[in-house]
């Protein structure tokens, strides 16, 4: 498989751009704005998520010498141009919203302000780096906003777009707000809280479900939560009580079941009173298989569940499975530029975002103005590298998890149901318009 | 980034699991099978892919020390255990239907048979890949389907989920029908054609559109298709035909225009008849954004357009953004298994899959045998490998798309259309039947 950090990993065309712009000696500073067009119907909020990544890739970003070569052999691009190649790194400036930040359609969540052939080169990679993780941690704040309280685990990965996407899943889901994820890979990574109980296959490979959860409990005693619904769900939790009463004489705790099919709320109550009828109040009832936040909603508040596995809908964000979203140039050479295409025109210019509290210190408005203009409020955008180099720390992942969830509660209360609400309120300040309208007017570069 | 070819790009469970079988000694040889269980509503069929990757990935399965270290460290596992995973590599056989095979829900596309250590561990990354490329596959077949002839390019990098869902979104797309691609390294890696124009921003970063176009045309001379939307469509593909004429005069041919806004119908057919007026006949229109396999066919059916990017709803499925699929236990230590869980149970035990063809060599149904008994027909699932190593080389991607190309061929016709069709009839045989039947009575273990 090829590797991700190759800047090959971007479309043709900007790699045919840079050729042309090499040819005129075209390098001016561009401003590049990255936003999402149109919120999808299901969501009333989306959460910045992949700037780290982003930052990881322009800091990394060369041709290697074999991409060169292949370049060169392609029979698209001359050798001047090729080689000309070698030196280019990313040498310009971001401003960002941290991750985690609430933002809303229009509202730039990143700029980059580099030579045009830096910024250009990268978009592609760009975009997928933000597009992603912005989604699944918009979708993963909705399953967390669905059951507060409850353990929440992503369990995406093997139905996760590759293992970037499981990997960068289970990130953007523990910022939006899930406990944890199985994927080992992304616990040793980033340190996200690792969950994980045991296969139908596992059970099916012993002789019977009470000897898998024997050699299971013996081998990982502080691990014990067991997989009830291989066969008979009911039939299993009402087996496996002197099982767990035996264990606990070894000093072995039992921490749970899981539910992975059938009617999980009726199962968990049946389960539920079993377990509670033995005694057993404290052993919990987690439960899996195809769950979106509207079934944990419903499970949540009507079935006695404790906590639950996310897979498919989250990692995959499947009722909104990509975002509208564009990186487009705002400035070039000191003179904005606007895109006018039908359904896809673009404010001109570098901009920024404020966002106004209410005297609850809720968020009631953003404003979009340009970049220069000082307004009322936060601004939104900050700087996260100044030439090519890290301006600043990045925060911790927990603490871009704390941000999330702290942008969350400042939400007006609508905007944190799951149905679809009256959007926020984003306002253009008057100097944006005028500069859009006089760029319409042609007085402005075309 | 964490790096994909980590043996912990797996579910936390595997490894207990692991911890669990080797305290036991349990390392029998276990068969799993993938299969997809259910059709989604907008597929009549599914292509097979992501077999060679899998191979890949089975072929280098190793811990590395540092993972190793971590496990130790993690405070999961015990050390013996650890220990025993640093010899721990893929020894098992494979049996799998080509890439590129047509197949439908219940038939096992991939077979694997080894210890249950190593067959359990691979779960999670072997159903991460085949979903991807078979979806994708799948997916590209329909827009393949929508406008036979056609230039068919994949778009989708950008908003895929990842930088290894844009990879294989490349690779599935060319092997289930597009024409190429417009990612770098998936054309280095794998010789897909590439193909891409020029974006937007380059438009907008020279003064007017001639300069811009005429910038690009003597840079790139063989690579001339001009994306004409920036400002005004109909007014750009007027005031561009002078310096087509122009670039002419300089040996240089300008193949095209590109579309990516608006009404793409009714701007292709005022834009050509702009360019047939001018005598630029041979000039191509190119047609991009937001397109899926029904926007193409009705494009390609009522405009005079050439080619189309599909990006999007190609890379992510749109429209069917996961499958439900998975990877099951169907035999250990030389006994079948089945589980029953409520609306999951699968058919038990190493299965067969065999296809018959009417007299006109089209397939007319399947058969889902045991893995031992003869039927008439071919297997569908061949040796892959055996032992760990490959049984014989994988073809070439140009092979597998053929392969693809003649089994969508051999489709009974309502199939290959985009609408929902009655189902292809899969059969199950009486031995299979059987089997179940005894299991489920309790003649077989539990």
């Amino acid at each position: 498989m090829p590797s991700a950090d190759s800047a090959l990993l971007t479309d043709l065309y900007q790699i045919a751009m840079l050729q042309a712009y090499h040819d005129h000696g075209m390098n001016d500073i561009a401003a590049f704005e990255f936003f999402v067009r149109k919120m999808p119907r299901t969501r009333n909020f989306l959460l910045a998520g992949g700037l780290e990544q982003v930052v990881e890739f322009l800091e990394t970003l060369r041709f290697k010498d074999d991409e060169l070569r292949w370049l060169a052999g392609c029979g698209t691009f001359r050798d001047d141009f090729v080689l000309s190649l070698a030196d280019l790194r990313f040498t310009g400036d971001v401003y960002a919203m941290p991750e985690g930040t609430v933002f809303f359609p229009d509202e730039p969540i990143l700029r980059i302000v580099a030579p045009i052939r830096e910024a250009q080169l990268v978009e592609t990679r760009v975009i997928n780096l933000l597009q992603f993780q912005t989604m699944i941690a918009s979708k993963a704040a909705r399953v967390a906003l669905a059951a507060p309280g409850k353990l929440l685990v992503d369990f995406g990965l093997r139905r996760a777009h590759g293992a970037e996407a499981g990997l960068l899943s289970a990130r953007a889901g523990f910022v939006g707000g899930l406990t944890g994820t199985a994927t080992v890979l992304a616990g040793k990574y980033w340190g996200i809280p690792l969950f994980g109980t045991m296969a139908h296959s596992y059970i099916q490979a012993h002789s019977s479900e009470l000897e898998a959860f024997q050699h299971f409990a013996r081998s990982l005693p502080d691990h014990c939560t067991f997989l009830i619904d291989t066969y008979d769900t009911e039939a299993c939790a009402a087996s496996l009580i002197p099982l767990v009463w035996q264990l606990a004489s070894e000093g072995i705790t039992v921490r749970g079941v899981r539910l992975d099919s059938g009617d999980l709320a009726q199962h968990a109550r049946r389960v539920r009173s079993v377990l509670d009828e033995a005694g057993l109040r404290d052993m919990t009832i987690f439960a899996s298989g195809n769950l979106d936040e509207l079934k944990v909603r419903e499970l949540a508040a009507s079935a006695p569940i404790d906590g639950f596995g996310v897979g498919t809908s989250l990692c995959t964000s499947a009722d909104a499975p990509s975002l509208d979203c564009a990186y487009k140039l705002q400035e070039y050479a000191g003179i904005p530029r606007r895109k006018r295409s039908e359904g896809k025109a673009t404010w001109p210019g570098a901009k920024q975002v404020y966002r106004q509290r209410d005297g609850g210190d809720r968020f009631c408005s953003d404003l979009i103005a340009t970049a220069d203009e000082p307004q009322p409020g936060n601004p939104l955008l900050i700087p996260i590298m100044r030439g090519g180099r890290r301006a600043a720390p990045l925060p911790a992942l927990g603490a871009i998890r704390d941000h999330a969830a702290s942008q969350i509660a400042a939400l007006p209360s609508p905007l944190r149901g799951l149905e679809p609400e009256a959007s926020y309120p984003v306002r253009i300040s008057d100097r944006l318009r005028d500069l859009a309208d006089a760029m319409d007017a042609g007085e402005a570069v075309r």
